[in-house]
């Protein structure tokens, strides 16, 4: 199963909204007959290319001693392709161990059924909390209709995000500015505020890492509740990357006609004191409203914000993972990352149900669950 | 040599102001025959002790064929015990493998001379930066006059060391916490301000850590500069530990009866734009002056202070080593850990010319290293 999921992680940035899966066929004694993994967003299944890697070896007759070993429960629905349940009982077989139950309501469990029903020998729940978390941007956005949110920041030992005087250039070291364009790169969209926006003008594109095959740029959502940001800002104009601009019900963005001539789109939300209703967003990026031409519902978005809007999104409980950079550096007074959550006791700070810590060039990454994996 | 330093490390908290030293006897194929460290002050040094190993292991009459190991240049006058470079001429021991040499006014080099004069064969320098820094304290002070000053903090991802209210208990984690107590039982002082004093009145004691023999509590040094604390506060009450009050010139702080009775002291210091001159304290700490009966000069001083004195240690400079933890939680508006340093640009942050990061129980522990070892 260890094998299988690393299989699956080949797919990362590519299959979305399919989860991510990864397949081995075992012979009797242990031995690997076949792999494969779901690579790509409409193409087959990791089951069809574990077996057509056996086929290729000349393995395929003897599939009647074979286990399959997969890191989600063989579909039973017809999709983009045929059911790999069918496929498990036409080849016949005999014993098939899967980490996870697919969360997809038209599978949810039907192909194991199918495959019991028919004598196949199932066991279920192997690594499936490693196999919940690789794929728990599908399993949120099955369950919730929303992306699963991952806040990253990048501050000093002392908190902070910037100078007195505003400066940011840089905290954390290539190292680390590296490792944000692969997430880039794994995730469907990417948030900042207006604030970021025409502070920075970041490309937001995935360069220090490499696209996949077929795979596309994230699609990059930026904050502008009043549309007041300027029209000439790259986001709107360079075409890198699809662009959603959110802005408030009645806003009338000038910078409207670029965006579009670029293939962005302007989505409007409601308001809520003032403030864009950031639930509403999740929602409507969930349910793949208003996108641009040709890019599909957001499943994971990665949140590349200052502190106004991390604090607005953490004291919401609207974020599920935190990806915090630690720069071995003091700054003094300066911006904080996170500014007023209304804690009163330190026992009450927001901790974190799951965390890691690894360091990234001179820097550490601190990448923390706010909730349970789905 | 590595197992040279390894047992050196025996003795930390319980020989300063002496440093730590240990030492391996070798046969000609690299058999250990004996080992020694410097365990106690005035005790015998680490050679005498691998000497004592050999002889008691039927060897002594073989140290002409022995190589002695050593972690520290052997010493070359007599202070509370006789030279080591006459025990290895009087044993005829032929070769000596040194780290580095003694920074110490009264040897420095004559050691290592002494015994070329008379034929040994010394090899200066193996592993000299580990052993540099396994006596740093040690080393700066004999440099500088003044104790190595290590600033411990305890922050969270967001930096605050308190919620808006106040409220810091607890940052860390236990583990983290009962690390502190280890490094109170290695460090001659711990340094805290008036308003942690004032706050919590803490203990500053060892109390989750094993001392050694012979071994004290280190002193507590308490920043008062209008002598205006309480008289009740344990610091100058309950007798666990010396206490160094250091009050400004003039100030008749109202604890100083229950103080000397407690056994402590009162320091005046000169004061600089009204704040104590803190460059003038760690002169006095390094030199040993005003000390209460019994305390030894400071060679190393633990700093546990709040932003106020924290930010004014590295706005002056005056910190060596930084021993900061980070836990996995965020507050949000709060105290920061630091305060001003009238930076303006993140390049011109505090660095570090060496730095380590470890997890600590569930906490994050960055060691830094703000200028080389002397």
């Amino acid at each position: 199963m260890d094998r299988a999921l690393a299989l699956a992680t080949r797919g990362a940035g590519a299959v979305s909204p399919n989860p991510l899966v990864g397949a081995v066929l075992l012979g009797p004694d242990g031995e690997t007959w076949g792999e494969g993994w779901h690579g790509r967003y409409g193409g087959p299944h990791a089951e069809v290319w574990a077996v057509r890697d056996a086929e290729r070896h000349g393995l395929g007759g003897r599939l009647r001693e074979a286990t399959l070993v997969v890191t989600l429960e063989p579909c039973s629905h017809h999709g983009k392709t045929p059911p790999c349940a069918d496929l498990v009982l036409d080849k016949h077989i005999p014993r098939v161990v899967v980490a996870q139950e697919d969360p997809f309501p038209e599978v949810a469990g039907r192909g194991i059924q199918r495959l019991r029903e028919n004598g196949v020998e199932v066991t279920v729940g192997v690594r499936g909390h490693e196999a919940r978390r690789l794929n728990e941007a599908f399993r949120t956005h099955v369950h919730t209709g929303r992306p699963l949110v991952a806040l990253k920041t990048a501050a000093t030992l002392d908190g902070r995000v910037a100078t007195r005087t505003g400066d940011s250039h840089w905290v954390t070291g290539p190292d680390a500015r590296a490792l944000v364009h692969r997430w880039r790169a794994e995730m469907d969209a990417v948030l900042v505020g207006s604030g970021t926006a025409r502070a920075d003008d970041p490309a937001l594109t995935v360069r220090d890492a490499p696209l996949k095959r077929g795979q596309t740029q994230p699609l990059r959502v930026v904050l502008d509740r009043a549309g007041a940001l300027p029209p000439g800002l790259g986001l709107f104009t360079d075409g890198a990357a699809p662009t959603l601009a959110v802005v408030a019900d009645g806003a009338a963005p000038a910078y409207a006609d670029a965006l579009a001539e670029a293939g962005g789109a302007v989505l409007r939300v409601p308001t809520h004191d003032r403030h864009l209703d950031l639930g509403a967003l999740l929602d409507r990026l969930g349910a793949g409203e208003g996108m641009p031409e040709g890019v599909r519902p957001t499943q994971s978005l990665l949140v590349e914000a200052g502190p106004g809007l991390a604090t607005a999104l953490l004291a919401q409980d609207l974020v599920d993972r935190v990806l915090w950079f630690v720069a071995p550096k003091i700054v003094g007074e300066g911006t904080p990352a996170v500014a007023d959550l209304r804690l009163r006791k330190m026992a009450d700070a927001l901790a974190f149900v799951e965390a890691t810590w690894e360091t990234v060039g001179h820097d550490v990454l601190f990448r923390g669950a706010l909730r349970a994996a789905v």
